[in-house]
């Protein structure tokens, strides 16, 4: 099942799921179990990005995401800097690029990069010379949550092909339900989105997936049920639902989760609102695999480094 | 007096002081020694920590406790991370619990941890899987300190079995004292506090040491005046004194200090409210050891960190 | 014309560029071409700091210039830690001192010292045992932004002795025409400053340039046009010019650019003010340097770092 340590990506960044075949993203699964059985030693050090310089770029605070390509960088061996730079005092596009130039002249390997706006990572990736792995842009991709959403599945289902996966909750908002329903959907799974039509984008049937607006019908026969994050920060001036009503008619219970097959399995993208989209019976539940999540995390985002680096010329 | 340097704590954690053996916090000063005298040579890097994650988890900042843990991590050899977590955005005791799962499923090695609230450190403690070490919890134990201030003292008087060691000040409030109290008993020093009523914890006997009310007969015959800050910030709602009648009491200056030994040495864990607890004609004088606590301070760390990491496996 | 790479500075600290004879600056320019052609090969990594500490303590927050010394001091294998000190817990200068004297005990190698307040660097320096390095002091100096603009000169134009260079704008408020008035004095340039009356100290004469009250006059056969940022935050109840008037007659543009040699290249320390004291259309336009002077950056402060740290004992 382990892919041979040589694995490469033919391209220079990791953008979105968009664009990469089936044969991209399983290579990147089995690389990332190599890192899985490497993060379960104590002695964890590769140097595959020795004397390299990784700078994780963030304009939006992310300490979970932050963390877990700090750790992943710091693994292979790199060079690893965190910018955390403030909205406040990024007014214009043109302070992205004059930011990313800057940075770009003392010469990274790697950029990571989270931003607010939806496309601004690929805007950056123009720009520079070196690699850069989208760390979640707007509500456009976060390609390495959806690979570890599909490194954790399928180490508990055996397989991805052919499995029910019902994401659920707030679509609208979500870079991770668009980057996990172009992932799933490659790799043959039957996805769903399950949200009340006021948290679901205009045109979502572009994406092949079938939708439904209660659990009830969303949830029937599901092998995955993937809860997404109530992004009430991001609903000012449109409809912000009463947390009260969202939990009777979305959250995920004990009950509902009685929908779903009998050996359904329970997914978060963390943080948790624990009795918002979530009940804490289910998350801390025996069929909860959101703590793993954050494992495969790690290990996923080491494969994407790692097979990125690859490229880079003298590696 | 050196020890070999294999020593071992035969315990995953350091909570506190309270149940520490006379032998496992001998071990550690003299391990501590050997780091000392490393830190003094140029080239201070060690490989024992090779391929080992340490994360500090700080819950309330402490630029100085931070730093003396990254240097101490870092001369070690260890990947050190630093997460400084807002109170703001921690509201529930929950998600101490949250946060730290989340961390654990990272796979770090060891997590230091700083906490507002007393008892969190141990609570966290018991739901990971890694070495923790209580980097200061509430008004409970801050562990490292109370080494660190032993090792300043044995270094200075050449024992602690015997010796007079007057802790004066904001009792109440202060982790400090209640782990040099614990720490300071066991070795066999004769402990008092000095301290208005105010600023006395109730119960302070249990603890075996003389409660005195005044500088003159707190401090007669004392080895050591060990000062503590006063902790204005935390005495929200309850009685505040005035700086300058505070200073007039139980600040110490030359005066005051003649009331003990003629080699009694001054001592604070910093930072100082200079012209509150202590004047500086003695923070800066020749009897103040206050630099060189923070020297030990980076050793006894070193020393925690080898003794512990000595217990993961394949170390 | 590389130098051999064993150039020592016969001093323990870099405060300023007062004091610096030309052969220390030329040695210190032919070294940071090796780190140029370093900073451009993949494995960047040299052992050099292997063993040291280099803390990077800033009292006033700069992202760029904190992360090329971070770069450079984790390129030449240095433990650096960043330690970021807000002005509103620094009320005193004694504060300062206690700052510094407390990691000076934790046997740091290297400060990078950046210090709103002119002179605090020098103090700082005279209390600690390691070497300190100048990131910038008030309206003091910036010496290793003064080494990366000679550095970018002298790779474009082959020398820096006999041309003409125009220091134009906020000269009042800025470190960095102070360093560069001292530096390009030193090497023999011909060095004017430009600027409106009301943004030029009191004395400048006696840094023997010119002063020019008009672009026209004062770009006239210039080799290099060097703009400097409009520091509005520190014009607190002075002139404050309108950003419209001030562009109007002081702001580089197409038009004044004419009035420099054909051959005239254009530089600017950043962060830019763009429309301000600079024009988008020349700040992107093909003589500007403005990126290169940010490559120069990490290679200068390599060789300063690497410079300095031949005077430890042992190295």
């Amino acid at each position: 099942m382990h892919a041979p340590s040589a694995f490469t990506l033919e391209r220079r960044d990791l953008i979105g799921i968009e664009g990469l075949s089936a044969a991209e993203i399983l290579g990147l699964l089995d690389l990332a179990e190599e890192f899985v059985d490497l993060n379960r030693q104590i002695e964890k050090k590769r140097t595959t990005l020795r004397g390299r310089t990784q700078i994780n770029l963030f304009f939006e605070a992310s300490t979970r995401t932050q963390a877990s390509f700090e750790i992943a960088g710091k693994r292979l061996g790199a060079d690893v800097m965190n910018m955390s730079v403030g909205t406040s005092s990024v007014k214009k596009g043109e302070t992205l690029i004059d930011t990313a130039m800057t940075l770009n002249a003392m010469h990274p390997d790697i950029l990571v990069v989270r931003h607010h706006a939806s496309g601004a990572v690929a805007l950056l990736a123009r720009k520079v010379d070196c690699c850069v792995v989208n760390a979640g842009d707007g509500a456009h991709e976060h390609p390495t949550q959806a690979l570890l959403d599909a490194l954790t599945i399928r180490r508990n289902k055996g397989r991805i092909q052919g499995l029910t996966v019902a994401i659920c909750g707030d679509v609208l908002h979500s870079r991770v339900a668009r980057s996990n329903m172009l992932l799933l959907s490659t790799l043959g799974a039957r996805v769903r989105v399950v949200a009340p039509s006021s948290l679901l984008p205009a045109g979502i049937e572009q994406y092949g997936v079938e939708v439904h607006r209660s659990m009830e019908s969303g949830l029937a026969d599901a092998d995955i049920v993937m809860m997404l994050r109530l992004q009430r920060e991001r609903m000012a001036g449109s409809f912000i639902p009463s947390v009260k009503e969202y939990f009777h008619y979305f959250g995920l219970d004990e009950a509902k989760l009685h929908h779903a097959r009998p050996d359904a399995l329970v997914m978060h993208p963390g943080p948790m609102n624990r009795g918002v989209e979530i009940d804490s019976a289910v998350a801390d539940g025996p069929r909860s695999l959101i703590r793993e999540q954050v494992e495969m995390g790690v290990a996923v985002r080491m494969a994407v480094l790692d097979a990125l680096a690859r490229k880079l010329p003298n590696a």
